[in-house]
């Protein structure tokens, strides 16, 4: 018989894990409950533990504190009470803590380091094999994106009907050698009349301990993980189960991922797409986050269509897919009045060309985008849809990317690091400019961002204090240039190429 | 002393002008008034006639038919009356008529043939001197465009700071040689008190024979004169003379203009920057051309922010400006709904480089708004703003044109006279594409038009019914290209570039 297996120490803010044997007579998922108490001088964290097969029960803790923690593990799953004692360590250079929300509209680490969001989506990465999982670390490892949106169930969508390489459930799928281009829609939300064959009430812990690597390995990368927990694109039933299936399968989720630092809640990806789930089911299940994370990671939720109720309390930011073909980012500083809450449009339309309007943008417009959105205070996201000989998109299945934005995206992320503050402000600077500052308490920074979008003026002509110097920069959003045009007072003009994409830096010197 | 002199005979719809002597004491042009009444078998038109200088008056008279018209000419100008007669001839072939609003939304010669305006904008080319006119209307004569905007009376605004070539009233300005681009702002509106010294009762008729000279020459060019009759960048005081000052211009203006065939009444432009002008005003000269053009030529007015009422029923057309930065041809289908009149958007945005926001797109932009406009049944107006070394700017002065629009206006002004109908309407072919028909009556035309605009898509789906044969051409509307892709039924699938900018044209085979 096995036994209790813990290490002896961690990082602040890192996974520690208690793994004990237990009962696998009936269904462990459902039959038998274990929970852990954590002590520490400064906190005492009660969380609930799951089964992950092979005998085996796991109680997952996230450490806040340095120092020394006891811990107690309990439960109907083994007639014993098992304890012990581990150390908290400083966390290392690469661990920050897991992402707050800071000063209303921004992030933050939890050890107070800023955190600008430039993410991305890769709704299944992770199911995508071995190989091609491999090589989407790889890429993810080069390039500016600090956050990743993916999903926890496998997709079903159009250039998305294969097999994923793992199902969450005991059981087996529908055929999918039926689907074609042509019909895969009429598989959506398709039951066991279809030929699935689940049992929602048994997990398969193969496929939740891939999840488990991958997260980490997104960790280790300090890439966020904003976990898309329930979707529409299914052929499977896994978005039609019962409310007592959805909460099981919640809670799960919510034992197995919550002490992973970089883990975001991201409730459903257009859950207006999924007619069947009301209002109350997301404020149940927003509800059971709220209850069951003890640290209490960010949560959102997507939309297609209409916006989720933002001002929602347990909503910590708003995940914002366009609602307009035009104009999107252009709206940040509404939304912002609007919700007093960070603003992340985690879809603004996909760089790519495949026959989908929401899907083939230019580079160029997806940085546009990113600067529009950044300069009046909020977030965009970024996503990738090419055409691909093999339909290896890096919006579903990862891989390689292909675009023009992400080199692009990079040196954005660089001016956002190079910001003073929690973050930026949208400013009146002209109407036919957007203009930001520093955001709040920081705004007497003098820190000035003018971007002037698709407009190209040759010159610019500003009007500051005569008793203060400013280092004026140029800074070309595309060509990735940034170039110092010395230090102005007053009023000054500012010479520009007559590009688009062009944005302008004043700094107090 | 002179006699009455007038032609024996003209064409349809051409200006037809006796000259009559007549007195010269007092101010002839208020102290003495003349008009005169022309017949036909289909017609009887009284019009007034105007004091043209040098002892001479002129009535001025569009014939709308063919044969003979016998006219009259009268008023305290003379002890006498004058009578005569003249044959009215078939229109030549690039005579058309005035154009009128057709079938609701677009527009139409008076002899039936579709007019589709792609016009442009130079404010007060016609005021810069006999080169430099001379070059516009060389450049005209190979352009695309078939209407253009200027002013009668000249221009006070950044880069159009010179005097214009001649002055609407007898006087003299003030010293413009005070005048910088810093403080230019500061003598809008300016009056007397600068040094403007005019006799707002006495018009200078070279002035106006030269605007007389100007809209003939572009008719002769096939393009329409959108005269914008006030306006507010005026450093002389023409914009806050009298009520009664106003009048008499108006009436002026209309006598003298009225009877070419290709005058459009624009009231103003901007006229919500002439705040000393309230809405009695604009509606109070309404009144007068509605009185006193008998040809009822088109009449709109044009604004900065606010749209000025369209739904008036004196305004034939809205003549809107963009009143945001991101959408404005984008919402022609709305603005349609909205006043069920033509939509013609006169300013989008100036292709150039200079400073202002409204002066700096991309050639490729305005391109995208002229076919955003076009395919939800609308009209988008062109114009330029490049820097140039000696501030000739196509926008206010004309000459020559530098941008890479017009040759893409140029064959988008062939694809709509490809139309079937008599014009284009806003059509739903899904959320991620601008689709049009052929407008009312003629939707039956079997002619749709796809377009893309930013959007790459590298192929698309259509489903037509299968018993009707439809051919199907890809249109690269930058690189100004039509590909025929042969003929098509039911539901087929159209490869495409994956580029920005493209069209599909499907019409029935």
């Amino acid at each position: 018989m096995k036994d209790i297996s813990y290490p002896k120490s961690c990082e602040r803010w890192d996974l520690f894990e208690v793994s004990c044997p237990g009962k696998a007579d009936k269904n462990p998922f459902v039959d038998y409950e274990i929970q852990g108490i954590f002590r520490h001088k400064c906190e005492t964290v009660r969380v609930d533990g799951f089964y992950d097969g092979d005998e085996t029960y796991k109680v997952r803790f996230m450490p806040s504190f340095t120092g020394e923690y006891s811990f107690e593990v309990s439960g109907s799953f083994s007639d014993k009470t098992y304890s012990g004692n581990f150390a908290v360590d400083a966390a290392s250079s690469n661990n920050h803590g897991p992402v707050r929300v800071a000063h209303t509209f921004h992030f933050a680490y939890e050890d107070g380091l800023p955190y600008y969001p430039v993410g991305t989506t890769c709704y299944v990465w992770e199911f995508q094999g071995g190989e091609l999982q491999k090589k989407t670390l790889e890429t993810l490892s080069k390039g500016p994106f600090n956050k990743i949106r993916f999903c926890l169930f496998p997709k079903h969508y159009d250039y998305n009907l294969k097999e994923p390489s793992s199902y969450p459930y005991e059981g087996k799928p529908m055929d999918s050698s039926v689907l074609t281009r042509d019909n895969f829609m009429r598989y959506n939300g398709a039951g066991r009349e279809s030929g699935n064959d689940w049992d929602f009430s048994r997990f398969n812990p193969g496929h939740f301990q891939h999840i488990d690597r991958s997260i980490a390995a997104l960790r280790d990368l300090g890439i966020e993980a904003d976990l898309i927990v329930m979707h529409p694109y299914d052929r499977w039933g896994f978005s039609n189960m019962t409310a007592e299936e959805d909460d099981l399968y919640w809670k799960y989720v919510i034992a197995r991922y919550a002490a992973f630092r970089n883990v975001w809640w991201s409730l459903a990806n257009e859950y207006d797409l999924m007619p069947q789930k009301k209002t109350s089911d997301w404020e149940r299940y927003a509800s059971i986050i709220c209850e069951k994370d003890p640290y209490n990671h960010l949560r959102s939720i997507h939309n297609c269509r209409p916006f989720y109720d933002y001002t929602r309390p347990w909503v910590t930011h708003c995940c914002i897919q366009r609602q307009d073909i035009y104009k999107c980012a252009e709206l940040a500083a509404e939304y912002r009045q609007r919700y007093g809450k960070p603003i992340v449009l985690d879809e603004i339309a996909y760089e790519g060309n495949i026959q989908h309007g929401w899907g083939n943008i230019s580079g160029k417009e997806m940085v546009r985008r990113f600067w529009e959105a950044a300069c009046r205070g909020g977030y965009a996201g970024h996503g990738e849809t090419f055409m691909h000989h093999h339909d290896i998109l890096w919006w579903s299945h990862g891989g390689e990317l292909h675009g023009e934005s992400p080199a692009r995206l990079a040196f954005l992320r660089r001016i956002l690091n190079e910001t003073p503050g929690p973050g930026l402000a949208p400013m009146d600077g002209g109407w036919d400019i957007v203009a930001a500052k520093v955001d709040e308490l920081f705004d007497r920074a003098g820190y000035y961002l003018y971007y002037f979008s698709f407009m190209r003026p040759s010159f610019r002509e500003f009007h500051f204090d005569e008793n203060t110097e400013y280092r004026v920069e140029v800074i070309d959003t595309w060509e990735m240039t940034l170039e110092d045009r010395g230090i102005h007072r007053g009023s000054f003009r500012v010479e520009l190429p007559g590009k688009e994409y062009m944005a302008i830096r004043i700094r107090r010197a």
